[in-house]
């Protein structure tokens, strides 16, 4: 038995406890051994849930307990996260995160320690929640350099743009929907204004360029500035507006940037609607390839990280 | 240096070749070592080519040759494949073949020859094309369980379909457009009988859900009864025809048929157009994941055997 601890216990910490229950036995197939949650860090309480009397409140409950070998962060955000992630790495655990802000700022670095401490840092669903993208970029995609990479990388942005082309509504409606179906936050800054595409691409970029993309650096427009008219008049040319990430090596300079565009019908992107990403990864002999699926959510995603914690077990 | 022999100097071989000689210096860099095709067995001639002059006519050349490392299979067929692929696993060389047939008759006795003789025996490019599908199966869908794959699994018969309904093409024309283009043989039963697509969807099948499916067991019934007008009808309604390999686990019992369907534009296959494949992998948490790409051709399925080339000099 391999006892696993997650820091975070919001919808993707949560999701990640219930797949592993609910899949236990076709995960201990998979993995060779069964994996259990013994504790949850979270600063809040969780009444009535499994967890209840599993919550700690101080990260060294976890990197202190030897008994602990895989710790999963899916609370978000660069601090504490990094030092969180720091901690348990350095304390020769596995750690899986679904946090693309600490991946694309704190990647290489968190790296570096999982190689000198012997451990996996993996984050398969840091970019296209259930997608897998990640691992075939490192193991699959290795015969053909990648050229471009093009993806719909926000599920928020894409479920907003199909809502305002598909049933006509306005910027703000939409995100109003978005908002109440818990597709995008109170606070919707990092979807609506690229930022979260802007660290997936960087990350994406990293892995199929080689070296490290400093997210900072991309030219990020995100889809606030797009109104229903904009839509309509893409809509009535053929074209679909999307919110893409893209990045080109071109001659040993990488290009990189979001922005809306217009997608033609032929265009393997165009039928990617509402919650559900798409990534393009295009090479001189192989062509086009296209991962597609949700790309958010609380159990896509969470399958995501299991998978990635059954690669732990297995390495 | 790691020495690589070929054998079967056809459309995939010499597109082996090719990428690993083009690609020679990404190659390197993703293996950690150079990878140089040194011979190919075949019993033609082939002036002017750059293997001209290291063909070889004895499987015996390959397998008693302790400098080779790494055998790429790519003749097709049963006979003698399965013998040579057999040959070069007991002399302790890893093989990579992109032979679907070969997989789908003898996988389960030459993955145990191969694991016998602690080698890889590798098959992505079987299934496919360039399409990443069989290592992700094996090593990114494992936190959730498959209940169900769909996949438009050959491109012979997707081109002729997409040339039916875009062109208004009748049958035999566009099989005629379809063999002056290479995309089908002058034999074309094994394409448009879709014992091709039975072949891969029981190479999924198995992979996903465990145990060996029979290829000979799979109903399938091919393209040969449609005609212009099924298309057109189809077409008006607002559906697409396609040839479907499909594969679904309920209540512990697999089911799995190749026969052509309707496909309406909600569904993510819709739009999988002329010589590229999809298949499409559903699980209860993890939802609906689409992998597409170039379904045959001489780069992109030499780019998926490359890979795997990668893939076992790096184990």
């Amino acid at each position: 038995m391999i006892k696993a601890a997650v820091i975070g216990y919001g919808n993707i910490g949560s999701g990640v406890v219930s797949v592993l229950r609910e899949n236990e036995a076709a995960i201990r197939r998979q993995a060779g051994d069964a994996i259990v949650p013994v504790c949850v860090l979270d600063l809040r309480d969780f009444p009535g849930d499994v967890m209840e009397h599993c919550v700690v409140r101080d990260i060294r409950e976890i990197c202190g307990n030897p008994e602990i070998r895989i710790v999963v962060e899916t609370m978000g955000g660069e601090h504490p996260a990094f030092e969180y992630v720091d901690a348990c790495l350095r304390a020769g655990k596995h750690v899986i995160t679904s946090n693309k802000a600490l991946v694309a700022a704190f990647g290489p670095r968190l790296f570096q320690t999982a190689r000198e401490n012997r451990v996996n840092f993996l984050f398969e669903a840091s970019v296209g929640g259930a997608i897998p993208i990640i691992r075939p970029l490192i193991s699959c995609i290795t015969g053909d350099p990648v050229r471009e990479i093009t993806g719909i990388l926000n599920g928020t942005t894409n479920y907003m743009l199909t809502q305002m082309s598909e049933q006509g509504a306005e910027y703000q409606a939409a995100l109003k929907t978005a908002q109440e179906l818990g597709f995008a936050e109170r606070n919707p800054e990092a979807d609506v204004e690229g930022f979260d595409a802007c660290r997936k691409i960087a990350i994406l970029s990293s892995l199929a360029f080689g070296g490290w993309v400093d997210y900072r650096k991309i030219d990020t427009t995100g889809i606030t500035g797009i109104s229903k008219g904009d839509i309509l008049a893409a809509k009535a040319f053929g074209f679909s507006v999307k919110l893409l990430g893209r990045a080109k090596m071109e001659a040993g300079t990488l290009y990189a940037r979001v922005s809306p565009a217009c997608v033609g019908p032929e265009h393997p992107l165009f039928a990617v609607n509402g919650v559900m990403n798409a990534v393009l990864v295009r090479g001189d002999k192989m062509g086009d390839l296209m991962f597609y699926g949700a790309g958010a959510g609380k159990l896509p995603t969470a399958s995501a990280v299991v998978a990635d914690i059954v690669s732990a077990v297995r390495h």
